[in-house]
């Protein structure tokens, strides 16, 4: 059913009836389409549950064009960002394409629909803009970080599950539970292979985040954990290229004061509660703890 | 009433609740909120039409933040745009923010008007892809031209006269002409004053868009009169800085083909259809006729 939405998205692309934004569009790697995948597993396979994953897959690769300007991104899924092979402005227009031919077909949906969709748009914007703020100092607060990692990464989730919901009939709140709590710990989970993995498994260097100004969760659970010096010493390395004793500091420091398992325990209850929050879906347990499994 | 939609306008902006948009939006200029006057003028007074071209208008910012960072423009209104006192990251977060939270309030208008403005931020989106692509070579297809045209600039006005009619119950088809051709007239007079306006008028040198790439009617006219050898001095000026000598040759040759007074024919031509369109409405006459004798 996935080719179905890979067809429509093609579809949609199409009839925006512009050569450039086809051949630029091609050219983008779909990703793994987690989104679209969420939307079937919980709709029923129809016209609209097709339609409405492609919606938002389009909403989703309009964002990671403009996150790729945003963050100076040059590589996405394992191919040059757009802003790298043709230039930012390029990336920025072709996500405004994407953005509002998304939008031209979620108004043919239900009101309910339609608007959690769009709301989420909003939430992911602003959750970019506090991103991008937030990497300007040493942020030391969890739930300030939480908070931006919802907006930013967990609410389209969110909204998708919410919406195929709606579309099947089921609990929309239920299901907008597991989404949002699937959409933080899938991103709790790649703030730790950031930190964990080498640099050939991640297709950047190890500890990039924290290079670029991010501080994600285990680099906050290990500040409130280290002593006043150490504190200092942390700080000291943020934002900043690393020497790699100070790498290897920073990970031995993790591992004493359990700062990696601290962040996996909170992927884990966020996990389990989406679990029970949707206790009869077999399928949707499976994706979650696939998620929660990964390696890269 | 338009301090009614002045007053939504700021309380959709803080809905959004991020004092950093709040802040970032007071600064811009608002502009002449000319689409937001046209909805007004078509539809009755009410709530919805308040709302409708408070969103109408947080499109076009959103558009306008977004045009001046594929510009690389450092003014706006007389004001320094945000990529400029900010930067183009800024400016782009921004224009998403405001773009999707149009959306979001799109989605509570009947499906026939949310659909018309959405699919003409899809056509402006693609106008503005199509202005950049005809920017990189001389460009003297005066119908690809004015197609780019349409698309950048026209289709949001006459989206907003369409969904305005739509929501008043008037002939839709009759207003979305005034709409448009309105759009496309007061751009052909843009056109035309960044040629015969001094730059005390026009707050930057005169023929900017053509030392910018753009080859704008007059341009196009004037290559279709000039004979072979003057056709390659004309191209041979195109996207680069102007001698004073070069300007004067080129203006003097617009006079001698009439190539000015041929695009202000058409923008005239294009007036007269949208005053015939909408023929019993002596106010949108009135708007119309101010915006032909603008100077500026």
């Amino acid at each position: 059913m996935i080719e179905q939405v890979e067809n429509d998205i093609k579809n949609l692309v199409h009839q925006i009836d512009y050569s450039n934004v086809t051949r630029l569009f091609d050219a983008l790697s779909g990703g793994k389409r987690l989104r679209a995948k969420l939307v079937l597993k919980i709709a029923a396979s129809s016209e609209n549950s097709v339609r409405l994953a492609a919606i938002i897959e389009l909403i989703h690769a309009a964002s990671l064009l403009h996150d790729d300007v945003i963050d100076e991104a040059s590589v996405r899924r394992g191919v040059p960002s757009v802003n790298a092979t043709e230039d930012s402005k390029t990336a920025v227009m072709l996500g405004d394409v994407l953005y509002s031919k998304a939008f031209s077909e979620l108004v043919h949906f239900e009101s309910a629909i339609a608007s959690c969709i769009a709301h989420s748009v909003t939430s992911l914007s602003v959750g970019e803009m506090m991103d991008v703020a937030m990497a300007s100092h040493f942020n030391s607060d969890a739930d300030a970080y939480l908070n931006m990692l919802y907006l930013k990464t967990a609410t389209l989730m969110e909204a998708a599950a919410t919406a195929a919901a709606l579309l099947a009939q089921k609990d929309a709140t239920a299901y907008g539970v597991y989404g949002k709590n699937l959409g933080l710990s899938f991103q709790i989970i790649d703030d730790i292979l950031d930190i964990v993995s080498d640099e050939a498994t991640l297709g950047k260097p190890a500890m990039n985040d924290f290079v670029e100004g991010k501080c994600t969760l285990p680099y906050i659970y290990l500040y409130d954990a280290l002593n006043r010096r150490d504190k200092e010493r942390l700080k000291d390395c943020h934002a900043r290229e690393l020497a790699p004793g100070e790498g290897a500091w920073i990970r031995a420091r993790m591992e004493e004061h359990h700062s990696i398992e601290k962040a996996y325990a909170l992927a884990r209850k966020l996990s389990d509660e989406a679990i029970t929050s949707v206790k009869d879906d077999r399928e949707l347990v499976a994706v979650i703890e696939t998620m929660m499994k990964r390696r890269y």
